[in-house]
């Protein structure tokens, strides 16, 4: 169990801190339990009042003893009630704000109403996209964790190997997996930020399960086991010569890394052993490319592209009609952070510090879906890798009856 | 994999329908995972518009294929984007509504300034309170899932007394009994509907970790493995001679059964034994009082108030100062449904149709929680047990060794 250091906690509200004054906001009131987890070091119900300038404070419902073991922070407040918030702070000398900003993305309507009238003299302002450009770029802290996640990763994709076997369904392999993985150190729960993401662990699929598409914004989805989930493993049997995608999340710590790796048993057509050699490409393409100061969308052009010249238009990142518009996605604390490597969604530019998966995937209809998926962090120098499985389109042995 | 009937998505229009005339609510555009899941049976990323008079439409961004499949209702219609929305309700003969309800309980901000600027002309407020009253009465064909749900719940428990050893942690039972929840038919992601609110399966805790305080609003919390996660079985031993809590959440074809049961290996100390007695009292009185017309918060007094007369003022659903105020909550494709069995929030009457978990807990610092919890629904002579394993606090054989 880590608890966020102090020094962290104080950048942190720095840098959110400058954002603040740039915008002329004078406060900021954090409710969601994600971006609670990194200002605060711990997500015990509450909110984290940051002023412009000063110090920051962690307004506590519940648990407030455990907020107190959990975080680092010097003003850790016990609270009552919402109603009691505008008296703490006038009686800490804090005036209230004219303008403070809320996280606009994730806040539900009814919550953001308590708040106007908790604080009827103040402009309540939208702060999400200040926020996750913030916690877009790590710390070297950050990225040691995710590196511990990475060898998570190794291990759960070598496990993978012992588990897949003609016969079996992809559920069952899951359900085998995630019970690995968690006895590993998998914390079980992972977060996304847009509104009705929901995500379990990650998918496995074999063979024409692969190419189901999904309400999830991803490239793959998967049929599972009930319309009321409508992704991820199904009750498909694992069958010889169909590619298998294990694409698994770790979560550790608080922190995220995604990989995905294909396999089969007994050798794939050569349609999809060329498809993934492409995809191959495509990832040593994004190598080669990214670096501090390129915008996410001209990396996303650029790949997409390629992808487009290999021949790979109609089934790059899903089989049209269900293609999606992006091949990387910021991670971190949640599975769907900035940067965005996409068709010009909140374009930025890459920044040293900034972690992403990067999912370059074909997708057949009828046959399933070849792909690679690394977790990499940018340096002054270009993209480092944090997932570091060997990228072989893994061939398990036919069973002997075969 | 079950498909709603369309009669089902028939019979839920109609009630809610009968709610939004009732209000001079001219339509319902409802967005929601759960919400969209109980009235069009599928989840893919779209929107329910449900006019006061006449039939709904499922409108669908992705994916569309997939929602035809899911969906019974006559009128699943493709959207490219949210902003063509207007025009197809223009060209299908539907006049844009003058007031239209929407779930602010749950949407955030930015999606309903998305909604208020694609309609200018319409009046949006707020209808989770119907929909919650709506979706609380459930049909005997729900009642039937949440049966085959209590099924898996039961085995699960029988397979807990294989998995509890002396010196195993929590989280590695959890681990194993996830595992087996799953390859038995859990589908794995469990639903809450409040805000920052979230579950991973359920709890298991031995000894005095079932006695640590957490931010979610429940009697009893866990420390977890990490403060990211704040909840939850932790890496403590098992021990023999102190309680062992298995609170198990199946989600089954899209709904929910809650279950608790105590157990131990090897003798607990009498007063833990008086306590859980206690609690099957509580329970007793609850199936005593509860019938259509008792309102929920006089159902909770009255439980409340026999703890307090047993001696268990300040560790009954909790220990003070962590203490909650419900003692029941609504159940079926979330875990925190109408009715609240609790101290006066959107305070309500039982209904026949309506289901819900009961649970009364001890908690006693640095020793543990004992407690009872089952699921229930109310017909018109009373409520009916759905969940069904054995009530006895039961005793594992100490190992030969100790």
């Amino acid at each position: 169990m880590r608890i966020t250091p102090l020094t962290e906690l104080i950048d942190r509200s720095h840098k959110l801190q400058e954002k603040l004054r740039e915008q002329d906001i004078d406060a900021t009131i954090l409710v969601q339990n994600s971006d609670l987890f990194y200002f605060t070091g711990s997500i015990q119900r509450g909110l984290y009042y940051l002023p412009a300038e000063g110090e920051p404070l962690y307004f506590v419902f519940r648990d407030q003893g455990r907020a107190r073991m959990e975080s680092g922070l010097f003003h850790v407040v016990p609270l009552d009630r919402l109603g009691s918030l505008p008296g703490e702070l006038v009686r800490r000398g804090l005036p209230l704000p004219q303008r403070a900003g809320m996280e606009f993305d994730v806040l539900p309507v009814v919550e953001l109403q308590r708040y106007k009238k908790l604080l009827p003299a103040t402009e309540l302002v939208d702060v999400s996209s200040l926020v996750r450009t913030v916690r877009a770029v790590k710390s070297s802290y950050e990225i040691e964790i995710m590196k511990d996640g990475a060898l998570l990763a190794d291990r759960v994709y070598e496990q993978a190997k012992n588990l897949l076997v003609v016969g079996k369904t992809d559920h069952e392999v899951m359900a085998e997996l995630f019970s690995f993985a968690l006895k590993e150190g998998h914390q079980g729960l992972i977060r996304m930020r847009r509104f009705n993401a929901e995500m379990f662990f990650g998918h496995i699929f074999s063979g024409a399960d692969g190419a189901v598409p999904a309400h999830l914004d991803a490239p793959l989805g998967g049929l599972g086991t009930t319309p009321a989930v409508g992704q991820g493993a199904g009750h498909k049997k694992i069958a010889a010569h169909e590619p298998i995608i294990v694409d698994f999340i770790i979560a550790y710590d608080g922190y995220l890394v995604d990989q995905t790796r294909t396999l089969s048993i007994g050798p794939l057509p050569d349609k999809l052993l060329r498809a993934y050699a492409d995809m191959l490409e495509i990832q040593k393409l994004m190598f080669e490319l990214a670096r501090p100061g390129l915008s996410w969308s001209e990396l996303y052009q650029r790949c997409h592209e390629r992808a487009c010249e290999m021949g790979h238009e109609q089934h790059f990142m899903g089989s049209s009609p269900s293609q999606v518009r992006f091949i990387g996605h910021g991670i971190g604390i949640e599975v769907d952070e900035y940067p965005f490597i996409a068709a010009g969604f909140d374009d930025q530019v890459l920044l040293p510090g900034m972690t992403f998966a990067f999912e370059p995937k074909v997708v057949f209809p009828g046959v399933g879906a070849v792909g690679i998926e690394n977790t990499w962090w940018v340096t002054q120098e270009g993209v480092k890798r944090l997932t570091y499985s060997h990228e072989d389109l893994w061939q398990l042995p036919l069973p002997a009856s075969t």
